[in-house]
């Protein structure tokens, strides 16, 4: 098994993952703020910037627009739904196989969403299990949206909801428990990430999202997300909704990598 | 993997296809019209005519009666449901592997359809996964029928049923990042038709159905279609149901390989 | 893929099956009329009548028995069920896999049961898309009890039941369209089976069933049924309930392959 | 396929099995009455009683208690289910697979428990379907459990409940439809068994259990089985919840063997 | 099939388990009484005191963190679930394949929780089935959890729960039929203890849990058990939670190996 640290998608052990699976999972409407986004070729252009370690995104795109992609890493996302759908509780189902991503889409890394606390954990799990299996045969990376949600969470008297930080700590010690090389979690405050950080010992760990308030503020949590032992970031719309990326990106790379402040990267 | 471009299912870069899957999906009341439609060599017959890239159909009359096929490239249909069922939500089964399609009946293309949406999403998504790759093994190209329909598009508030431009266009998109070469669309207007292109980038698009109010109408809609970019048209009934096919064919032809005006075209 | 008119089970392109599934389908209670048909030895003699083109029966009946066959091809039956069950909507289930009735009972083709209109048509349609694919690799003919039937048929404000001639059209279309080499249907009367025979083109159509009225009645509707453009006839209590079953199957001989005359053949 | 007769589970035609299933069916309570009985190494002496011609057991006891079986047949029993489970409707489920019953615990033939009738029918039969295949491949003989029961019975109009004569025989019929070399069943009395018989064939026949009244009564009932053409006897709790084995199968081996009468064995 | 004697997680046909899976099963809070417990190198580190024969873990544990494991025995556990779940009753789903924990994670036995009684008492033996007999083709101990719980039980008017120790017993016995090594069950008291030995015969059997209430009659209920024929423990949180967990297992070793009096152990 191959070391994450000598992975394609890490740098100095850290990582800028740039996710454009909002295509599938939210549709057309997450376009609209930059219509541009559409395109893949754009996508596949805005993740060549040098801070970028990997692009996530579904075998179509992968497919189709590679050649668009230099040399940026390839994280192909194995699961998805579309917000069409409506299942009786949150699930992601399978849409590549781990052989396809990596023999036919060239991926270095493949990606899952884990709905932990959903009536479906149990069909992901095993997913997840045979997927896990399979990537350590071809030496790709493994990184997991650990993302607790549903039924068992909202019903339980113990937690309070999916952003309660115990449950997010406990979603990703799910992610270094099942054998992921890498969980991507939702930032739950800088408290609750050193709680993450605790329960993943020496797992790479990514935020999503983070504060939408202002590019000061988003950098500031990410800096406090990396001070407390974080190893970067997904982003996704943040970046793709914006009619110049390649601003923020140069931010987050001196925030992540350089470990500058945000008076600094901005 | 081959380029849909260089496959024998488009002309130019377009595509006529010839849909003869109503026996299956409908059953004899669509033969009622015109009766001779219910005899497949008479079907075979027909999509001979020159404009015609493909003739889709199922596998039993692909399998019995591709001596009278010429040289017709053959899009076998994988899946489909007869009207009979009655299911919980929508959902097309498959009735023929990749491999019987390729190796015993000759399949040029498969074509699959996923009704984004129903209940049965997720199992139409891992039917869809495994013919995809499949279907790049042997080199075919993926038509997929891109048909949001059921229950998660129905109880939403966001959406207006399955005739929504921006459903129509979510499940475009969907053919893109699952990774089909071709989508078929319910024509949703012109505007609508815009937004389809919007989102699936280079990928081809060709329209269904359309307007049966006159061959006028029918025709402009068409020529609408593939001004805004669109691909092609996949037509069924409107052909077969007609005592002279090879008229309307013709005007398609001028249509949308010569791009010749409705007028000129009739 | 071998012609079904060069198979076994048929004989100048017509068919006499003799069925022998009822011990399975519906127990003890139909040997009453004649006890000496629950012993397969009895059921492999009367079968072996030269104007009877296929013994179609179960596994074990096939297995156990076929010494006392003769020369006489077997039709095994894949599927079928108790009726000890009560399920909750029609299904018969796998109970032999083609490699097994072919290489092991010596099969010259497989019968298949498919309830369309069934809550379980899909599952149905799943076990026959694989037994039709590897029929063919072993090169048998494979059979389809046509037999339409369930919750979607009887919710339906638009057919009249099982017994409605289009619903049996219907279904006799779906063996064609999903690759049977022939199917049998009940007998909907003289017009419905011409129903039939136009939606069904070159594919073989054998009756089941029919009046019980009298002999004469009988022959007269499996007369019709020929002239209709039929191919014979799939029997099995109305044979084996009878103590001289030589007699009834002289004269079907006369009225199938010679197409004589009633009063000719009685 | 070898004979049953040639098998190393009959002699001259017939069949003593001794059962030690009730572990896993019922628990330690049906050790109570000789708490020896719940040692295998015990169970594995019992059963070298020259009239015996197969012991059935699960799989475990198989695995690590055969040093002590002598040169006792093994029956393998394939399917079971704890009685501390409560299913919607009866169900046996697989809990070993005939390759490793063969392979790696010599069996000599393999059981399956099929509970005909049950909502869960069609779920064995599945099973019973890949096994009996399976056990052809190994040429080990198959042996059915032939217990009808379950919501199918119960809520028919037709049926007396699981011990109605006529579903006993329904049921061993369908033993032989389905391909199994022996069936054992339910003792329904004299006249009963007599209908088991007609429908059976030569089917190998098993009683289980029978009267408890006193040995009088069912060795009686034993030889009465004989005499109406059933093969043997399958007995477990009758065996072993005694503490002194021996002498019943000393009685046993005379009724069922040398055919004495009842006087005569005791 | 090698002898569990002979195997790398006994010691004189006994077993001390340090088991470390309650961070899947339970999440972060059962690391709060031992914050350093949350990390796995500080786990690897405790399991290397002598006293022990195996360190029971999860896949992703074991494949990050075994370089920390120096020689202690890996029981890794191939099962289980999170506690953000909540299906409708008790399920312990697979997340490891026995190839994996063999040929990637070194791992010299493995381990499976079976909730006998539980409305998914079928899925897991399914699993175990298969994990069993692919154990033994690696020549790898299995053990089982045995762990009765669920609706089967609550509703039986038999049983007392699933602390009744005939419970306890019958899901025991289950291992032993079902083909387990070795069985891991709560304590049930000492008389409970008995009955367990008494229908496990030579299969064997470890403690799991017992009275928290103090050291001493922690120790003096393994003493009994060990007496009254039990080969050992497994234990977890009453290891890891406490500051000094060698204390603890130098007085296990006592007890379990020595056989010495809780007096001198302490």
């Amino acid at each position: 098994m191959k070391n994450i640290d000598d992975s394609a998608i890490t740098r100095d052990g850290k990582s800028l993952i740039v996710a454009h699976d909002h295509g599938l999972e939210h549709g057309p409407e997450d376009f609209e703020p930059n219509p541009e986004s559409a395109d893949p070729e754009h996508v596949f252009e805005v993740a060549q910037h040098e801070a970028v370690t990997a692009l996530a995104l579904q075998k179509g795109l992968a497919e189709h627009y590679r050649e668009f992609g230099g040399d940026t890493p390839l994280l192909v996302k194995l699961n998805g739904n579309s917000n069409l759908w409506s299942p009786e509780d949150h699930m992601s189902y399978l849409n590549c196989s781990v052989k396809y991503a990596v023999e036919e889409l060239n991926a270095d890394a493949v990606g899952f969403t884990f709905y932990a606390g959903s009536d479906n954990e149990e069909r992901m799990a095993q997913d997840f299990r045979r997927i896990q299996e399979e990537a350590r045969k071809y030496d790709v990376s493994v990184v997991m949206w650990a993302y607790p949600r549903g039924h068992g969470i909202e019903s339980s008297e113990k937690y309070e909801g999916d952003t309660d930080p115990e449950v997010i700590a406990y979603a990703a010690r799910l992610g270094l428990e099942m054998g992921a090389d890498m969980v991507k979690c939702k930032y739950p405050g800088l408290e609750g990430w050193k709680d993450v950080e605790e329960v993943t010992s020496r797992m790479k760990t990514v935020m999503s999202g983070g504060s939408k308030a202002s590019d000061e503020k988003f950098l500031s949590d990410v800096a406090g997300m990396i001070e407390a032992g974080g190893n970067g970031l997904a982003v996704g719309r943040n970046v793709f909704q914006r009619e110049d990326p390649e601003s923020i990106l140069d931010s987050l790379e001196k925030v992540i990598y350089e470990e500058k402040t945000v008076e600094e990267s901005l």
